[in-house]
């Protein structure tokens, strides 16, 4: 084959592998970078190395032409280093990686481009602690602005004494902390959004050139090719975490109207537009209750500027899964349909101890398995379960049969 | 992980490659084995060594649980050589394989079982030749009865001269020969079916434990689980072949009568069971034209003992594709659901120069792009093309989008 673009990716958990599965599919070599072998290195290229080693990283980034992320707490230091590097660019941009890494910066930003977010506070010290917490008020949640994942780092306080334990306990943070109003909701929903990078017209050998060869337009004739729309999103997913941990996905998430449905693609319309983005971005929402005066909202929650667990069904439930549109819209390549393929698609955690495969399958002939191949642990994400279905009764009946393989005998 | 079935593939095609693929959303580890590199070997670990060199095909299958063909010319004696290592079993069984690459046994298969058959009749020598022409009557294709794949290793005869050049040209072919009908056919149609090995309470450690183990019944106990049915179907297929390759396939076959698709299903079951078959198989059919005297026959044509070209839309049509059905099958794994996810599918392939992944995604925003990463080369199968749609004419609009590319501008 004459050209095979080449996507690096900082990280080598499940989602770099993933994506390197769906690399496969269209001759695109992903190569993986991280500081120890991980679930990617049996399906791609892994390249072992410190994300503060820049000689490793510089020469990693030199032999792709577009540097992602699967790891949303990969260093904004590391990833401008690859952006750096002629043959390559970085996507998601860097800024984005930035700002969904500072939840100041992430709920600011939802603020300043009037997508609904919770009162929220900053604090450094123990007394803008205390100040963050009157202003935002009691319930809150503390939480260090950095670094935190899977509901480690941060704490709820109801009282003046958990104030003092959470900074007892989260206080030293080198980040420092944000104080959050507590957000009685009563689900948890996801949009995934997929943004196409507009690397036409943009000179150089490693973008808009090497797009116009892969579209056969000549080099110099690829402005105003029509490749599609910018933004193609999935539709709205129900989420239930447990312990702080995803368990389980449904899409398109039931009982939602229109309204709101079309409102949370607008908010995740609006963030990957202002952030020029490029690849899939998951934006996090909770739902609260309806109350007599009116009807219930939708507050953002957070960003991760890449694929995401809430999303996996759309690989077994979606025309195109976002593993493929990501690699698409990093690419600048056309973005594929997001239309479903089932009228209800959903996905199960296998976390901690995974049953086998058979087990699986004989309890729902339509459950897919996808395992990790990763060593067992306690809260360790060994795989998931999709399936799909033509009612959501259906799809329950299935999830439920693949979450009892999940109980102790 | 504790347990990690390994599937040993004979031959390092597309094929291999596919089924490598999706061996790692389960965690069965592939391992392919062919005299040459090729496309499996840039998704599993691959042995270079000859069909003939009985060290290393022990020591391959050595490292297996099951040996698996992507390839139906792999060596009998190969195949034979694998299934006899204590580690491994075989599937599809070695005597599938044999049947499959004999044209008079295969055919003569089918006669045994019921399953309508044009006329046939072997031919070793000028006037065996002769004498079965006489018995089949003109026109009449004659072919070697081993070795021919994409149209190769056959001629159609029409006359006495017709039958001299197709002895001048095949006759000193080692295998012999075989003549048979012309068939005048309206279309060619496939049924891919998958049969589960049925290991359980057959002991040693290869087969039955394993899979008790991988139930979490206990040893000794699972015979008698419940694993579902033994045999599955995909929809009948309508394939469209050009100068002998399969240049499109549509699911399901438009028009066809649910009496004629059940006789097709009915067919290919029998065959399955008969040969105590695990594994995918296709069975390739001529549908004749209705007459005057009733309406078109289906005739059988051949069987292919693997994963075929016609079902690779499964990937993206159906619940559960034909490369992990497969491994399912020959795993001894409950079968997944055959139901398709869409009204209508095809595939098209992209077969001596391919256009671009990008060019596809702009030509049809449905599209999924299968490439093969194999170097250029006339008639030679770079990759595919999947499509979904909602009706068989959408999916007919989307299919000739991508036709048009394979076209010289």
């Amino acid at each position: 084959m004459k050209h095979r673009p080449v996507v690096g990716i900082l990280g080598a958990g499940q989602l770099g592998r993933m994506l390197a599965l769906a690399g496969h599919n269209l001759a695109v070599r992903c190569l993986c970078f991280d500081s120890a072998p991980g679930p990617a290195g049996e399906v791609c290229e892994q390249t072992i190395g410190g994300f503060d080693d820049d000689a490793a990283l510089r020469a990693f980034a030199a032999r792709c032409d577009v540097v992602t992320y699967e790891w949303e707490n990969v260093p904004v230091a590391a990833a401008t280093l690859c952006a750096q590097q002629a043959s390559a660019r970085a996507a998601p941009p860097v800024h984005a990686l930035a700002v969904a890494q500072d939840r100041l910066s992430e709920k600011t930003l939802f603020a300043e481009l009037g997508v609904p977010v919770g009162r929220f506070a900053p604090a450094r010290t123990r007394d803008e602690l205390a100040a963050a917490a009157a202003h935002v008020g009691l319930p809150a949640v503390v939480k260090t602005r950095r670094g935190g994942y899977d509901g480690k780092g941060q704490m709820v306080v109801r009282s003046e004494s958990d104030l003092v334990a959470a900074w007892a306990e989260l206080g030293g943070h080198p980040g420092g902390l944000i104080v959050e109003g507590f957000v009685a909701f009563v689900r948890e929903l996801s949009v995934l959004v997929c943004r196409r990078g507009d690397w036409l017209g943009q000179g150089g050998p490693s973008a808009g050139q090497k797009l116009e060869l892969e579209l056969g337009v000549g080099v110099g004739g690829g402005v105003g090719v029509d490749l599609g729309p910018r933004v193609r999103c999935y539709p709205l997913i129900h989420n239930v975490h447990t312990g702080g941990i995803l368990r389980r996905s449904i899409a398109p998430a039931a009982g939602v109207s229109v309204e709101l449905a079309s409102r949370a693609v607008a908010y995740a319309t609006r963030i990957v537009e202002h952030l020029d983005y490029a690849g899939v971005m998951a934006l996090e929402l909770f739902e609260t209750a309806a109350t007599a005066s009116g009807p219930g909202e939708i507050l953002a929650s957070e960003i991760a500027p890449r694929v995401h667990n809430s999303g996996h069904w759309t690989t077994d439930g979606s025309v195109t899964g976002q593993f493929e549109n990501h690699l698409r819209g990093v690419l600048g390549w056309p973005l594929g349909s997001t239309d479903t393929l089932a009228p209800a698609a959903g996905m199960v955690n296998l976390i901690g101890t995974a049953p086998t495969p058979a087990q699986v399958m004989a309890a729902c002939d339509r459950a897919k398995v996808h395992l990790y191949a990763k060593e067992p642990r306690a809260g360790r994400k060994l795989g998931h379960v999709n399936v799909t279905a033509a009612t959501h009764a259906e799809l329950e009946t299935c999830l439920v049969q693949v979450e009892a393989l999940l109980r102790p005998a």
